[in-house]
């Protein structure tokens, strides 16, 4: 991913590959600590990397190294914000370009989107687009690519691409409810090689808010109390078994103006918040924004 | 229907329950010809519905009263345009409504809905609202429910009530995608007694147009040319086998601005003449919305 990025000349984190412990030693020496160490393979919500602050920290990944090699590193990036342009293409060569948002995670894992991006400046929003739709076309891609992004002020294009994730992707769950076109409506075009559609978002500002497996068993059992509380909320269950920190379902919430946003934000967690906590939990005591930020 | 409406005293039509012919024409000179005949069952897509326009027309209607009686006679009323007010209830008694819409019927038909209905005035709309919220209400619906009106400008509280249905309905398709929470998704909420959704429209207008069998047996082969045509047009088929004049599908289109509307129409209309047509058709002669009109 990372030789393809460059050959298409667009902006990468200093990288390479790297063969065993002194390689990585030489990498983060010469870009500076800390250096981000990835599996090049298996990777998903923060697994399969890891940040190795010094020479000294970076004996102890010999373990990888063991496993599988060579591994990729890369510069740890200072960026403002972390940004998704998400695209789709179809073998005839159409695509189109959805908003680029702004998405922030926990804990390695994305835990809201906020779409699109606010405040992101005309041109940055239109390189990044356009880098996603250059990677899309020059590798061949078929359905929904999402590009994930760190914003970099001043530096480079206002950008540095972060991971590309070739599917459907939690990145782009907003548009089921706040685009004219889902992305999982324009996958299936996509891959149909149907003409795309329309990726015009339909209010100013779209918060999607991911909820993971908590003290609620029973999703359902939440609904009255969560959908009473949002009637504009549109709550999305993936059917599985609960598990903690499993990604279980989002909450999409559309808003009237940008100005709204922490209160579009404040309210789609509220509703997160009881169908993974539950109604007696939410009974108890009420949820802030601030417990989950 | 029509005795429950006068017992909430809102506005009916003149109306009658009659036995016979005799009956019959009776209550048109009274309320002077044409009248309207209607079985009281069974009924739809301008099935079971009579014009007769005058006493000696009225001699021919001894089929239906021999088969059926009594029927149901009303006054064929002057309108401006026809309206619906869609609601949805909940057994524990919440109930939201949709903004009101303008309905074009062809043939007896619903052929296109507008929504919300353009330079309604706004007492107007309220007042269809709120008098489709009372029927809900008065008689215990739960689920979806539409209510038919005519717009009489100056007469009563500017509109006349045509026909019940009880149900997610035609003049509600558009709700799926031009409103926050689609009458579909209503419908599931109000029979599970689930706090309902928000019914805002999504946009300044909506178009929903529907498409009857035709003369392309193969929707989907249709697809590439209707969804190239317009990227914003959502495709609605049923899976129903395709029989001339059978509904059979919809389009939904969403505008900018209300300024739009015609364009909307049009392009509305040519997606579901594409799809209706075939591509061979499409290929050979644009669609007009005169056409179609």
């Amino acid at each position: 991913m990372r030789a393809a990025i460059d050959r298409l000349e667009l902006p990468n984190p200093a990288w390479a590959s790297v063969d065993n412990v002194a390689d990585l030693v030489s990498f983060g020496d010469a870009t500076g600590w800390p250096v981000v160490l990835k599996t090049p393979r298996g990777g998903y919500d923060g697994k399969g990397v890891r940040v190795i602050n010094s020479a000294e920290e970076a004996a102890g990944t010999e373990d990888w190294f063991q496993a599988m090699s060579p591994l990729l590193a890369e510069a740890k990036v200072e960026f403002t914000r972390e940004l998704s342009a998400l695209v789709a293409r179809t073998p005839d060569g159409e695509a189109r370009a959805w908003p680029v948002v702004h998405t922030i995670q926990v804990n390695g894992v994305c835990d809201e989107v906020i779409a699109p991006a606010l405040d992101i400046p005309v041109e940055v929003a239109a390189a990044a687009e356009d880098a996603a739709l250059r990677i899309a076309g020059e590798l061949g891609v078929t359905g929904v690519l999402a590009v994930e992004m760190f914003e970099t002020p001043g530096v480079g294009a206002g950008f540095l691409i972060n991971e590309l994730a070739m599917r459907p992707h939690n990145t782009g769950h907003w548009t089921q409810d706040g685009a004219v076109t889902s992305q999982f409506e324009q996958h299936l075009r996509a891959i149909l090689n149907l003409p795309l559609g329309a990726t015009d978002a339909l209010a100013p500002v779209t918060v999607m808010k991911n909820f993971l497996g908590g003290g609620n068993q029973d999703l359902y059992s939440a609904f009255p109390l969560a959908l009473a509380s949002e009637p504009a909320a549109k709550v999305h269950c993936y059917g599985k078994s609960v598990r903690p920190g499993r990604k279980i379902g989002h909450v999409n919430l559309i808003g009237a103006s940008t100005a709204d946003v922490d209160s579009v934000r404040r309210r789609a967690t509220m509703v997160a918040n009881i169908i993974r906590d539950g109604r007696a939990a939410a009974d108890e005591a009420p949820h802030t924004f601030e417990e989950t930020a």
